[in-house]
């Protein structure tokens, strides 16, 4: 068998699971009587958006605006507006895309649809301070909380009552109309609430937990904040709610859809897969020994499963940046990878991120074989060096087994497939 | 059911596994017609030296001596002579321990039997400088070996070309006697060759690969070391040597062996056993998160198998120090888990190092149940601030969590289970 194109058709049925163009037309609602709009943001906001506009019957209403990170822009589309803004730091045209997106859903009535569209990234991209409360002050308030150690629920807590149009207040906005939300899903556990600090779901956290947050990491908060949070009219909107009623989420696509979906490519195979996990997180490298200790027991002793299997798992590891090179989380834990596998046989790895990009260069990963390190010595090139100096992407380039997809304008996090040969 | 008894019970049914009272007596062979003398080296050389002792006819001969660690002594036993010596830098005592071993084995005849015991540690207690090189010269090599980063196959080659034991040469002296090792491995792939450097198992490096490891690492060996190595009488015995004609290895407890005990216990349970690998290696903390990871779609997912199941591991992680606590590589790994399970619920685990030593402490290791953080958080404990301080073992020494066997005389690394109940 070839299985660097098993490998690959691994990654790309798990790609294709979280493609906008072939996700998004399934769930799209039916037109409504009124008007529909379409707001959006994250980092798959613009071809989600691209979906909706060439799957809109061309006789209905259909206007709106997203907003996505610079560079992920499409289009222009027909009959939605395509705004790029800055990610991860918020700026002026995120918070101007935010204004509009508020202004554009205020004053429609029950017969009216708004469509929103929902990806990784639209946190920082979807930035609208509350009445009275400036961006420079909600950006101190967010140094100050990364700094502070606090969790992310914590942070989200104050963000969402210090934000103009987070956790539900797009919703809200929004009623009467009809709100449908597609959603892709970037994070563990695939919280709607979550993902984009959740603009049309209901906040279970309340003003008095984010004044608890500011106090417990004793947070000094400018005064114009302290006076929102003071301010018990400004409560999110809360689970159950009447502003929910006629609100619905829809996930789309999620790491763990992707996973099952490269798990039937590898069952039509006739390999067994075992997800291990959707939301793996870790060091890349020591992430890579691990699962090298469990693609072994595989080879040596038919443990967990029998081989001919296929290790899946997603989630996003980290990488400490140590050396000079050029690197990414899916190319890292590649290297590591092969180092521990060092040239064990039948054993075929495919590592990579499924937006194309891992790290900061557009190359979505690599694919590792039995024959890697001993290419790599015969080329003069030594993984243990390039691991070293944090150098996935030369070194793989250097052996002519990257893998490129073109930004794929979507993310479902990482994709890692470890075949383990009969 | 109770949870905490369970995980305790597949902890001792692994530890059980490689008991020395438990698995030697069946691997005895028949008495010879001759004498038989017992030698053997390890941290579990004293326990083995025992149940040998204890299990040999009382009217036939028996005579020997075996070297273990300061501490690991038992006895003293009643046909064989046990002497305690510095392990991981060997000393005086086992460079004289060596010396006698190899005296007891020399002007055998055919009908006499050798029982050699080896265990991990033998290599350090086993040490014996070749004729014509120093104790001192063989200790600079090793250390210039150590930082050269040299891998562990070709230390061991320079180190079995410099010794009068290694590399088979037991075996070799002892010829014409029947020799027949039995071993307790602790080391990944239970490669006999490794363990404790091999004294009875023929040795495929070559004196030249030696020489080409220290010039590889540009190391300046003392000219004793260097004649030695370029004596061509001084090449190790090779397999197929009639030296080793009448020479067997029995492995009668692998970190295998262990979980597979283990795993037994949860599948008279009901519980499904997943072996994920004997020799999973990485830094604890990260291993944690990883497993918490898969104990996590466990539960989310039923994957990759449905609850209840058991993630059962094995193998030496490490820890690479960074505060002041009182630490072993098994509590820093539950330390991690409970972190990154942060209460998930029907999750338990246990891990501990089989020899009941986790880190400097007598403490084997420790339970995680699903309100560790919880009763921690009661008792004003933090995990997160143990886990950066390195203090497992203050962690759950103050939750009453610890696992306490006392040493248990035999080393098969680590053991790590995570119960996933339904």
């Amino acid at each position: 068998m070839n299985e660097r194109a098993f490998l690959r058709a691994m990654f790309d049925a798990a790609v294709a699971a979280a493609n906008p163009a072939i996700v998004v037309p399934p769930h799209l609602p039916p037109p409504p009587k009124g008007r529909t709009i379409v707001v959006g943001a994250g980092k798959a906001a613009a071809s989600m958006a691209a979906a909706v506009d060439a799957h809109w019957p061309a006789n209905r209403s259909l206007t709106g605006l997203v907003v996505t990170r610079y560079g992920y822009g499409v289009g222009p589309l027909r009959r939605i507006e395509v705004v790029e803004a800055s990610h991860p730091v918020p700026d002026a045209a995120g918070v101007g895309a935010a204004q509009k997106i508020l202004d554009l859903v205020h004053g429609l009535g029950p017969d009216d649809l708004v469509l929103c569209l929902i990806s990784g990234g639209g946190s920082a991209l979807l930035s609208l301070p509350a009445p009275g409360v400036s961006l420079a002050d909600k950006q101190a308030i967010n140094r100050a909380l990364l700094k502070s150690g606090a969790n992310i629920d914590d942070m989200n807590c104050v963000r969402k009552h210090l934000s103009a149009i987070k956790g539900g207040r797009l919703a809200a906005a929004a009623a009467p109309a009809q709100v449908v939300s597609l959603i892709i899903s970037d994070v563990p556990g695939d919280d709607p609430s979550v993902i984009a600090s959740g603009p049309t779901v209901p906040d279970a956290s309340t003003l008095a937990e984010a004044r608890a947050v500011l106090k417990r990491y004793a947070i000094a908060a400018p005064p114009s904040a302290l006076e929102r949070l003071n301010d018990e009219a400004a409560e999110t909107p809360k689970p159950g709610d009447l502003v929910f009623a006629r609100s619905s989420i829809r996930m789309i696509a999620t790491p763990q859809a992707s996973l099952e979906a490269a798990a039937e490519v590898a069952r039509q195979a006739g390999f067994q897969p075992l997800i291990l996990g959707d939301a793996l997180e870790g060091e890349a490298a020591e992430v890579g020994r691990v699962m090298s200790g469990i693609a072994r027991q595989v080879v040596v002793h038919g443990q967990p499963a029998p081989a001919p299997c296929v290790l899946i798992s997603g989630g996003e590891t980290t990488v400490t940046v140590r050396g000079q090179g050029r690197g990414g989380r899916n190319v890292e834990f590649l290297l590591s990878l092969a180092v521990e596998l060092n040239g064990l046989e039948r054993v075929y790895a495919i590592a990579g991120d499924t937006d194309g990009v891992d790290g900061a260069e557009e190359v979505a990963g690599a694919i590792v074989t039995p024959d890697t390190l001993f290419r790599a010595a015969v080329l003069g090139v030594g993984a243990k060096e390039s691991l070293a100096d944090n150098d996935g992407h030369g070194f793989f380039e250097a052996l002519g087994d990257q893998v490129i997809t073109g930004p794929t304008l979507t993310n479902v996090n990482d994709f890692r497939a470890i075949l383990i040969n009969a």
